[in-house]
């Protein structure tokens, strides 16, 4: 019989869970089983490799149910053990490690300008990578998952390739999304409306027993910015930028999701009545003012170059930083202005939420230098707390891969969540060498 | 060796834990007992009076295990064994239910214009209840929490002579609070700055054991609002209204509560950039729309009896409820006015969040009918998602008790997330009658 080290349920990272409340549940020995394998799992993720004594002592475990585990993970390809690391101090045990060869989780992401696949092993690192450049407004939501689904194809041909089955892919669209169905109900900037985003990939990938999943594009670039085991990151609102201006949030670390599933849609948040008139229909939406449109034409005239429809994002915020870099004082004043309403937009998101954290994640991270006096400045100015609550103002280092990189980590999630979805494979050597 | 059914750690209710994230923690034979103690009592707080059997079955537990568990908890007086109810079908074993006479969760609140206290027993019961009028602006806060501090002593003082020991006394004020130490950092209408309120209190009372918990009034409001085991109510965004405004927010069943403690503060989110000055100095805050000075600038002149310093908050809202009853234009035109405002404020937090239900308290519950038909249009309008998202709009049936009542349910919650905290009584006959 395992014992169970529940304390540890209510904290960890289940960024994809969506049950539904039920009160407590019956608890049987196949899911004390299941739980503590992922408490192993989520263990190692979150603080790093250690020996089969480390893990008991931490885990308030014996070492006879710890070593259980272990080799259970280690059938299942998930953990290896191997020599210790080199500077290792006295003489541990074997230390016991995410195994990153065998599985991996697959991300992908539709936007208004490209979609993007990419797989990431256990451990995080970067299995395989597609990206498309593509005007997803000029094509009906079916060719555009034609394409995504050629991208999905190749990744998990790559990744297959190496040895890393893909565990699950996960989808995030700029847009509303129901998760429980993998339907997008609307993606206002893709002009999308009831979309069956899960259903029609599986229709084009071959790989039955993949399951798919469909999430918000912002939720997902908040997930890639969650550090397992780091409190600073506990508490985090990502403001995602592109053409339209989405929200993630992280509470307690986990994604704040609401009854049904809508949370975070920040960019239609009424910032100014009396502001400009919105895609959506709506008067002054935070979207007019900080989303791409509203920076390009604070900084410059139609016939810009920097406007050209055929510029990709990456070359017109280069060409936007190479000309704030010179000091032209039209691109420092769009940009002044720009962050201005990012931060009053995040300074009612702040209010409500104080997170720790408010991350810039999108466009915003490219040109984010430039803006960030000026988000700081408003969000001192309307946050009610002292020092804006202790909230700091961050630019992601993720770029434009933040929701595609948060989409297979969430994927990983539900192996972390569940180890036994992972079949045993033949156990490799007690305590292999690598 | 108890077994410890974990899946119910991340669901239950917790409203007012705090605990900082430090990954897995170690779980000693102690912690195991004790977590199990608390499932059990708050299984039956959710689902109802069961038998043993019935407990062992629906948490996975062996027969002995949950006998075991119970004994001990009606050794502490917090569960009694009794007689099946009338109209029970079958021969069910002999019901457990929370016992609600031997102890009982103290609740305090500071507001612009009253203290109050109350103390609910462990099934929610009221116990005793206090209330005097105060105007706190014109007094410091060492004179408010005498007044305060006199309340709690004939509150316990009740409570005890009937046998029910406090377990916590948990104070609101509306303020931002360090519930960390118990301070008001700020209360801008009650004029407060770093007041260590639990510190004060404690030098005031003569229970020197009795742990003094501190919390924003809003949040309080909100955790009042959750109905245990109810599934609508995981989701829920409390606004709560006075002479601030305050909001509640409760994510999957917790309160939110942000890196500092300082989630919810809505009153200064700017929905009218071009909108009248604030209290606070800031311009177009919600609070100068929808708060109580709004609703009788808009419905009353200066020189109005309903406008006198002396009328009682109860008294104003009443004799307003009366005007609109009788169909006078003035009054019912400043409620739309109001509830217009309320539904543009919401929607931006509805966007955000996506609660199930918007709840509205406070004041804001007294004259909300005739508010409410504007708050749902203009929710509606702001909200992206179809139909609002699902999020309904409901009055609070609490009046202007939610937040002492919500502070007495978080002292309450001490007992049921550690049973052990409360000390072993001689133990009553088994299977005692009542």
């Amino acid at each position: 019989m395992s014992l169970l080290t529940a304390a540890d349920e209510g904290r960890g990272h289940r960024v994809l869970e969506q049950e539904p409340f039920a009160g407590p549940v019956a608890v049987d020995q196949v899911s004390l089983r299941r739980s503590n394998l992922s408490l192993v799992l989520r263990t190692l993720r979150d603080t790093g490799p250690r020996s089969r004594a480390r893990l008991a002592a931490d885990l308030g475990l014996t070492k006879a149910t710890v070593s259980g585990l272990v080799s259970e993970l280690v059938t299942r390809g998930l953990v290896s053990e191997g020599p210790a690391e080199r500077g290792a101090v006295g003489r541990p045990g074997l230390p016991v490690r995410l195994e990153g060869r065998t599985i991996c989780g697959v991300g992908a992401e539709v936007n208004v300008h490209h979609v993007a696949t990419m797989a990431l092993d256990l451990t995080g690192t970067v299995v395989a990578e597609h990206r498309l450049s593509v005007d997803t407004a000029d094509l009906d939501a079916s060719a555009v998952l034609d394409r995504l689904a050629e991208l999905v194809t190749a990744t998990v041909s790559d990744a297959t390739g190496r040895g890393a089955d893909p565990v699950a892919l996960t989808v995030g669209v700029a847009g509303l999304v129901d998760t429980t169905h993998g339907t997008v109900r609307i993606g206002p900037n893709l002009g999308w409306r009831d979309v069956p985003v899960a259903e029609l990939l599986r229709q084009r990938l071959d790989v039955p027993r993949l399951p798919v999943l469909v999430d918000n594009e912002a939720n997902l670039a908040a997930v890639a910015e969650v550090v397992p085991g780091e409190p600073s990151r506990r508490d985090v609102l990502v403001i995602f930028g592109e053409v339209g201006v989405g929200g993630g949030i992280i509470a307690d670390g986990h994604v704040l999701r609401g009854s049904k599933g809508y949370a975070g849609e920040l960019g239609h948040m009424t910032v100014d009545p009396h502001g400009r008139r919105c895609g959506c229909g709506r008067t002054g939406c935070w979207e007019t003012t900080v989303g791409l449109r509203a920076l390009l034409d604070a900084a410059a005239d139609p016939d810009d170059p920097v406007r050209h429809p055929d510029l990709a994002l990456e070359d017109r915020l280069h060409e936007l930083n190479r000309r704030a870099d010179l000091g032209d004082t039209r691109t420092l004043a769009a940009l002044e202005q720009v962050g201005h309403w990012v931060g009053i937009g995040a300074g009612a998101m702040v209010n409500a939420l104080n997170p720790g954290a408010v991350v810039l994640s999108g466009y915003f991270a490219e040109v984010g230098r430039w803006m960030l006096p000026a988000v700081e400045a408003a969000l001192q100015e309307a946050v009610l707390a002292p020092d804006a609550g202790g909230t700091r103002v961050e630019l992601s280092t993720l770029g434009f891969t933040a929701a595609v990189r948060g989409a297979a980590t969430a994927s990983l999630d539900t192996v972390f969540h569940d180890p036994t979805s992972v079949d045993r494979r033949v156990a490799p050597t007690i305590g292999g060498n690598r």
